[in-house]
């Protein structure tokens, strides 16, 4: 096919009519044009070679197919598309690529040898990582066409999709030529270009790239064989892994979302490029799913959330920190009262730990080594003032030890633990900290309470014996599941584990991946394996919780350590009397309590269940007579503890009052009138506007306290 | 009286036997001899003097003593001891100085004019710090004579007096020389030296002190008019305002404490001196019980019950900072939920503002300018890195704005009064915050918990209208009241006012110190008022309480504020829609809750009350076959959030292990036997061994909730 030919089925009438300066586009820049001869010139000759093969190597092979169906194919000719077409028109229609051996293939490669074919289609996190690679295409294509851009890079990410490119030192992408792109992009999917696998030498390569300097660095960097392939789709040719859809027609509806700068960081200088986002889906009607997704997730947004309900607000002169309004402190408290009653039961010993240390903690913990760009450190004392009174003299002599922010609660639990000597009797030891944590994040990372510089966790640090880990760590697992069980969340745990360049005996990384396997193993929820996904120092089990709206968030950790205790060299007094060295356990349930905060807020919409609800009841008296009584039911659920508001403003109807409080997602409004103040009765509604009737003021406060103090998710339905 | 005769009467025998270097006092040293002799001729001339005015002068004056009694004395003639020998011997014997006509006089005095004459004895603060004082005379003549010592100074302490002197450049005072220097204050004591005042021209006073550099000094500063006065005392010559005892007999029990190095920093170089302080009472018994009060109150030492209870500990990687212990931390979160419950009943809500702020907040607020030296402040993000990079390109435009920890929460709570527009009906609005407090305190200055360079406050700022001030400040004190009944403190309430150089109009002072004033009077406790001892920024209550052991603390206070409104611009909308301006109240009850911890500590002796108590319950099976059954009456009491621990070594006796929980200060023992087991009961000991006998468990558990929930102090006495 002559480029010509590719051109006019593209199609671009509108690109005339829009008048904008890309108008010059149809004609074809000169290295472009010079680059899809090249690549048709040599998919010509693969095209040849292939036939070849296909007549030499002629000959019957075996294929696996899911489901045990065994059938015969013909090397070097039969893709997989052809099977899935032979299994069902609907499989052929949604895959969108293969996994040969485990190998990922494009639907249209031949097979060469006996092989399991099974299909991937969007369903799946692989899947949806091809069907968004493939859009990314479409959408560097548009940008190289429209734009004349100069592509670097097009990922798939974990929703969606985007292109780095650049348009020269001075011109930026403006948020109102997304539109514009978008049809392009469009018009690229309806002309439903084929994507073609081109296997290049190195030599090939460097020429077809030769103008685009991002390619020919990550040629240099990434391209360690002798070939890579290329994949052309209409007039874009790009290095690149695959595989990819069979052509751009299997995007039912794509959609840009975002323009932002980026870096370029391969080896040399950072360069600034432009990035283009978006996301796409197999059929309009799954984008438009998701635009309504999208927007309940904008409207439950916690930033939002938190400005509408009054629960905290952000200020310049703390950057990073967050200030918790009434509202916001009592759902933060709630929580921590929460993990206080977990800890109880579950033998955690809450401690207090300082916020100030002498960086000599942090060098012997080795956060300052690793870690110490992102701690705060203080200025030595007396740093900013004239050293000629005696009283500084005094303080000068200190001056030698720096002072740093505690970023993590362990290297002050392992303190604590050697502060005087440790007997196996009082192992397991399980020290539980709120305390505040502090990590200098860039400033551009900030954005609500998301990723702060300032926040408290639901951390402890379990010390044990190596005997003890197996049922330390299930414990853990049931804290978790417990935990999450009550927030209405589900979860999927991980093993991750050493990976290459890790610290310690192999033999005891052996013993310990053994213990969380088995640990995992018995406590029943599936789990994945992640080899070589551990930190340096410790195997770990990773926790993705799934929030009401489907979203993962990582908040959970189990971590072990075997580096800390030889770090603060810790011992205890071993049943035989020796001293032995205790195993580490870092973990974590809410993870930061500001963070889970905010995830929490966005999972319940703001409609707060009543044991979190800073929206609990709110008092409404039909007329000013029962205002005093009103109050006084106000006044008998704050001493209960609860939130108990006031809606007295008697020149609104009650109606309106009673939708008010619902829309403000009061749990339950206690109505008042002539009736309920004779009787000492509340007549309750729910914030769904059910209607609970009449009950006794003492009666319906015991009932919420009784709800809430079990955490139930729906104490609206069960009082 | 000659010299010769003085020492005589000294009658120092043992300084003879002992064999010290100081053998050699007695023969006087050139300059004490010709000091003396000086001293012995003016006082002969001043004696001549009094009894030519005596005669001269002799005429009726009319002395008004206390309780309205009126009598006739003779002018330059009647001494006050003589009129308190008319009142009664008793009170001729404990009188240690007098007060006429608001003067204090010697009471061998003579008197001049009518006037009112009272008297001063050892029960009172003035009594004290005239007995003291003359005891620290008695202790330099000891120094002078024994260790041929160049004095400086002798002052009365709170609890006591020191003595500051010079032993050349070399030599220090050693503990070991105390008993020796005690030794011979005693014989000075014995030797019932009178005290003599005599009045010097300032010629008279360079002449008496040439050798006695420190002295010459202090003339130079300190004697404004011709004369000033001297006393003489046994061979103690001393420059000194007085008053004094009659003579040194009147100090029934003296000892010496402690040794120290002190600085002298008069106007030139600071100089090294010795210190030694000491103790004094009217009567033997007198020392005797402080000698054991002081043993209780070091067995009280909440550094000391910290370390035997296991509630904290300090750790030199972090100076200033305390780690609360399991334990600990459960006696502090209680006193947080008890200062919480408070708050829910008295509509303070609850806050939390970040630690770390831009210093440009603390200049706005004032803290820059006044206290920048005693707040930890960072180095900007990056200092210590090289700016190579691009990352460090971008945070280093953040460098400009420093950052710094906050020592106090007021400013954050200002801007959070101020991050939306306010109105008059959401006054008063009181945020109360437990954010830890930073503050750059010198090392010399810490020591457990009550000097700390990191802590929390029951803080609150009250934001009102001028009209809800007086109901505010009543509320205030009323919280007070209840949380110090609760804690076992007595209290006493000081109003200061405006001090020179207040800030602000003089008619909101007036305003507000009337309506503090106000406030105090109804609240119905006594005050004192302290005129000039506010804050240049506004009036304010101090609140002294009183510990079981009857030592002050000052914990909470009470205080106006005029100036952070104005700083921070506060406004709200009045009632006629005008922007008004709030005032602000800062408030705290606890004070530092580390503080107040210890405070709670050496009050009840590690005896906690049982809501406080990390020592609730012991849970001692009575044979090994018990033990399941004890782990389970153990488990409900953990479950009810109860502090229960099991003491299951059966190789001690039950009645050994009942023992020891009582020297552990358990509140409750549950001993559990075989009947116990069988029937689901526990048998109920107290910490003062008290048996109450066979109960339900599930009963006991629930009686124990009660009874920490209503925070009663003698949890023991009501079960």
């Amino acid at each position: 096919m002559g480029i010509s030919q590719k051109w006019s089925r593209l199609r671009l009438p509108w690109l005339h009519a829009c008048g904008l300066h890309t108008a010059a586009v149809p004609i074809l820049p000169h290295w472009l044009t010079e680059r899809l001869g090249l690549f048709e010139e040599l998919w010509a000759a693969q095209v040849k070679r292939s036939a070849n093969m296909a007549q030499k190597e002629h000959r019957t092979i075996k294929i696996a197919l899911p489901g045990d169906q065994k059938v015969d194919a013909v090397s070097w000719n039969t893709t997989p598309y052809q099977l899935a077409r032979q299994i069902s028109s609907t499989l052929a229609n949604t895959a969108v690529a293969a996994q040969v051996n485990g190998e990922l293939y494009d639907l249209d490669r031949p097979l060469e040898t006996d092989c399991n074919v099974k299909f991937l289609t969007f369903d799946s996190p692989e899947g949806k990582a091809v069907f968004w690679h493939s859009s990314s295409h479409v959408l560097g294509a548009a940008a190289e066409q429209l734009l004349g851009a100069v592509l670097c890079q097009g990922p798939s990410t974990e929703c969606g999709f985007y292109h780095d490119f650049s348009l020269g030192k001075e011109r930026t992408i403006r948020g109102s030529e997304l539109p514009v792109l978008e049809r392009v992009c469009q018009e690229l999917v309806a002309a439903a270009q084929p994507f073609r696998r081109l296997e290049a030498s190195q030599d090939q390569l460097r020429q077809l790239f030769k103008d685009n300097p991002f390619k020919l660095r990550l040629i240099e960097e990434k391209v360690t064989g002798p070939t890579a392939t290329v994949y052309g789709c209409g007039m874009l040719v790009d290095l690149c892994r695959g595989p990819h859809l069979r052509h751009t027609g299997q995007i039912g509806g794509l959609k840009l979302l975002t323009n932002s700068s980026s870096l370029w960081r391969s080896s040399g200088v950072p360069q600034a490029l432009q990035r283009v986002s978006g996301i796409s889906f197999p059929t309009a009607e799954g984008l438009q799913a998701w635009q309504e997704w999208r927007e309940e997730a904008e409207l439950r947004d916690h930033r939002r959330i938190g400005k509408e309900q009054e629960l905290f607000f952000f200020h310049e002169l703390s950057p990073g920190s967050c200030f918790f309004l009434p509202r916001g402190t009592r759902v933060y408290n709630a929580l921590m009262a929460f993990i206080r009653d977990e800890y109880a039961h579950r033998g955690f010993s809450e401690v207090k730990t300082p916020t100030l240390f002498s960086t000599k903690l942090w060098e012997q913990s080795g956060h300052w080594e690793h870690y110490r760009e992102d701690m705060f450190v203080l200025q030595p004392p007396g740093s900013d003032r004239p050293a000629s009174s005696l009283s500084d003299h005094l303080t000068n002599h200190q001056a030698h030890s720096t002072i740093a922010l505690k970023p993590m609660n362990c290297p002050a639990h392992c303190l604590m633990f050697a502060h005087r000597p440790r007997s196996w009797r009082e192992l397991p030891l399980r020290l539980a900290d709120f305390g505040a944590l502090h990590r200098a994040e860039a400033s551009g990372g900030l954005g609500g309470l998301t990723r702060l510089r300032c926040f408290q966790q639901d951390d402890a640090h379990i010390f044990c014996t190596p005997d003890q880990l197996e049922a330390e760590i299930r414990d853990c697992l049931d804290f978790l599941r417990s935990v999450y069980t009550v927030l209405g969340f589900s979860f999927r745990l991980a093993l991750s584990t050493r990976p290459s360049g890790f610290l310690g005996e192999s033999y005891l990384w052996d013993q310990a991946e053994q213990v969380l396997q088995q640990s995992l193993e018995e406590f029943g929820e599936p789990w994945d394996l992640r080899p070589g996904d551990g930190a340096f120092y410790g195997p770990k089990i990773d926790v993705h919780l799934q929030d009401a709206l489907g979203r993962p968030h990582q908040c959970g950790t189990i971590q072990l350590d075997f580096q800390l205790p030889l770090r603060f060299d810790l011992q205890y007094r071993g049943q035989v009397g020796v001293p032995e060295r205790p195993v580490l356990i870092h973990r974590a349930v809410l993870g930061s309590v500001e963070r889970m905060l905010g995830v929490l807020a966005e999972s319940c919409g703001g409609k707060w269940p009543l044991w979190l609800s800073p929206f609990q009841v709110v008092v409404i008296p039909v007329g000013p007579e029962q205002e005093a009584y009103a109050r006084e039911a106000q006044q008998s659920l704050q001493a209960a503890g609860l939130v108990g508001d006031l809606d007295a403003d008697t020149g609104l109807t009650l109606s309106r009052r009673v939708r008010r409080a619902q829309l403000a997602h009061y749990n339950f409004q206690f109505v008042v009138g002539q009736k309920e103040q004779s009787k000492r009765t509340v007549n309750i509604r729910t914030r769904d506007n059910r209607r609970l009737g009449e009950h006794n003021l003492t009666e319906a406060v015991g009932r919420l306290l009784e709800l809430q103090s079990t955490r139930v998710p729906n104490a609206e339905e069960m009082f």
